[in-house]
């Protein structure tokens, strides 16, 4: 009880409680702060959109408001061969399938669960190689270690949208004659040296699930480097149906994103600009409020930054643990994110017993802090005070 | 030319051009008739329930919509254990995936590719037996000839919603322990004695899809028999997240329901009672006016009719294709539903080209007229009219 009422005390000397708290405390929620909240276009712009939608009568299978998506996508991000789907782990399966993947896939262990989910749902061998302890990415070193007669592919995530080493990985898919797959689900609007992290490989996937920082509600895409990939891939989100034929000649399956989505995804493009900004001035009033109090993963050099996420590694888990229970107290809700390492999972199949102690231990001792638009600048003093109070 | 000119006449006699002919052909739109046109319950009762999604701040992931869905679903189909889904096919693979399957599944070659592409999407291979003449259905002598030592399952469909032969499926699938799964994607509100056609098997799914006489823009669902396998399916439709203690122990992938899709099945569920009875009241009027002139698939003598499609059957494929060329010129859609005979189909794994000769026979000479809840009489004489005409 002393530890709240200081904490409480601390916190008086930034804000009275929030408005949000006061309210949701009155329902019983437990948090006041939520981890994250997705943005949401005004009412009046999402139904404009879905207005067009029932005029056009036209719900789904590449109707005009998905058309209008794809090419403002395309054009918003820098590149070509964008195909929008049902969801970021479809636009995985999308690319296994449209690049013949079998046998087993070298990935990372640190990353959500779907990364792993989604190559063993399809049949894929899990091969796990570690990260690197600054980045929080897929250890190139680690990875070509990893690599054995029954590898068909690399599937590195830009964990936090923070890109991988990709020159190194390019390089040993190339030597080693792999595909090379990017899960940057995270990584939307990021750059690195002026080029679309969405560029690099032979696919790159982004989510647009409600969760992250652009949305369609449930979404996702996949780029691919090669349009002949494009195209079988779009025949492949439509159950092998080829669009312009009508001929049956793929396997495929529902990957396509409806009407409904494709419009909140035009009215969040909309308001893309404010979402980032508002995010990265959050995302900055974090780090000079922590400073070097806690560490944070390695961003890339010449990489933009697109605060998706705010992590923060600890020195132990007991610390690491002990904040995160100090901010559940005080109603910040937090989450070691992410956690746990995915090689420690015990239904993946095949050699999901490799050791990775660099991800075991980072999964362990990062939280990721509150971090959405509606965030106001008092919740993140109040959520900083609290990490510092409860080192 | 004649022939244009006489059916135009003939046609006169019934209506002027309908408003949606003149609408469209201003639009260059080739077709004045399609073959289906997907229900839109009213923009501000489904705008109140999108309200209602912005005002919970809550947009998928187990949503209140998407609960209030799945409560008045099982009370109208009277059913439990029912799981909403992403898609019909995302559907049937939750079921594969929740009971096991591993290789050869004895299915239907009359369907939508959908059936056929979910089992080779997840590596099972594809064991066609032949259909039934009348009921267009999975025959059982077939399918017990078909079962091998590798087969695990059947999958019959219940084609155009007329429910197979239950009782000699149930009893294959028993004494060859089988799991057996319907695909009831047509079959919304199919009763057989009474009792939901939903009921029946270890597990049987539906597809929601826009152009489905219930839909959700994109969705399905599906019904287990046993409480234990719906809720393996609930956490394998959140990448394998068991919902209630957070823990990760199963395989899964993103099979979620959105809140905005949950929406539109809410919106349509409150107008259900009259979509069902227009439908059923076109489908009488083609019954009539069509006559015996052609034949119909042989309905389930036990079970109730959903009116979700008017398929008819011609005494040859060349008739079949007078017919369908003649409606296209008279701007009336009609489609070959369902062809090919999936058995012809080159793509698929393994034994594919079984011989299905009453499959490949139906698929060459059946079609499918246009049936939605906004046709007019008017419209069905035109389209009954010309079928008569150019037999």
């Amino acid at each position: 009880m002393n530890t709240l009422l200081k904490i409480n005390t601390d916190y008086a000397e930034y804000i009275s409680p929030p408005l949000s708290f006061q309210n949701q405390t009155s329902n019983n929620e437990k948090q006041s702060i939520p981890l994250n909240k997705p943005y949401l276009p005004r009412f009046e712009k999402y139904s404009q959109y879905l207005a067009s939608m029932y005029k056009n009568v036209w719900l789904t299978n590449n109707g005009p408001l998905l058309k209008e998506l794809t090419v403002r996508m395309e054009e918003y991000l820098g590149v070509k061969n964008l195909l929008l789907t049902s969801s970021g782990t479809m636009a995985l399966q999308i690319a296994y399938k449209t690049l013949n993947l079998t046998g087993n896939v070298v990935t990372s262990p640190y990353s959500f669960i779907a990364t792993s989910n989604s190559l063993d749902w399809l049949g894929l061998e899990l091969n796990f190689a570690d990260i690197d302890n600054k980045s929080f990415n897929l250890c190139p070193s680690k990875a070509l270690q990893a690599i054995n007669k029954h590898t068909c592919a690399m599937l590195p995530v830009h964990v936090y949208g923070n890109p991988c080493d990709l020159v190194a990985l390019e390089e040993i898919a190339s030597q080693n004659k792999l595909k090379l797959i990017y899960d940057a689900a995270h990584a939307f609007d990021v750059k690195v040296d002026g080029r679309s992290i969405m560029s690099f490989g032979d696919a790159s996937i982004l989510s647009f699930h409600a969760t992250k920082l652009f949305h369609c509600i449930e979404g996702g895409a996949v780029v691919f480097k090669h349009k002949d990939d494009f195209e079988k891939a779009a025949s492949m989100i439509n159950f092998g149906i080829n669009t312009l034929t009508g001929e049956i000649n793929n396997s495929g399956t529902n990957g396509k994103m409806s009407e409904a989505h494709a419009a909140m995804g035009l009215a969040m493009l909309d308001d893309i600009d404010e979402i980032l900004e508002r995010r990265i001035e959050h995302f900055n009033l974090y780090k000079t409020l922590l400073g070097d109090r806690v560490t944070y993963p390695q961003w890339h050099p010449e990489a933009t930054q697109n605060a998706a996420y705010f992590p923060v590694i600890f020195e132990s888990e007991s610390q690491c643990t002990r904040v995160l229970e100090y901010l559940e107290k005080n109603r910040i809700q937090s989450r070691r994110y992410f956690s746990p390492s995915l090689n420690e999972l015990g239904h993946l199949s095949s050699n999901t017993r490799t050791e990775c102690p660099v991800s075991e231990s980072l999964a362990k001792r990062t939280l990721c802090l509150p971090l959405f638009v509606e965030l106001s600048k008092k919740e993140i003093k109040y959520v900083c005070s609290s990490v510092l109070f409860s080192l």
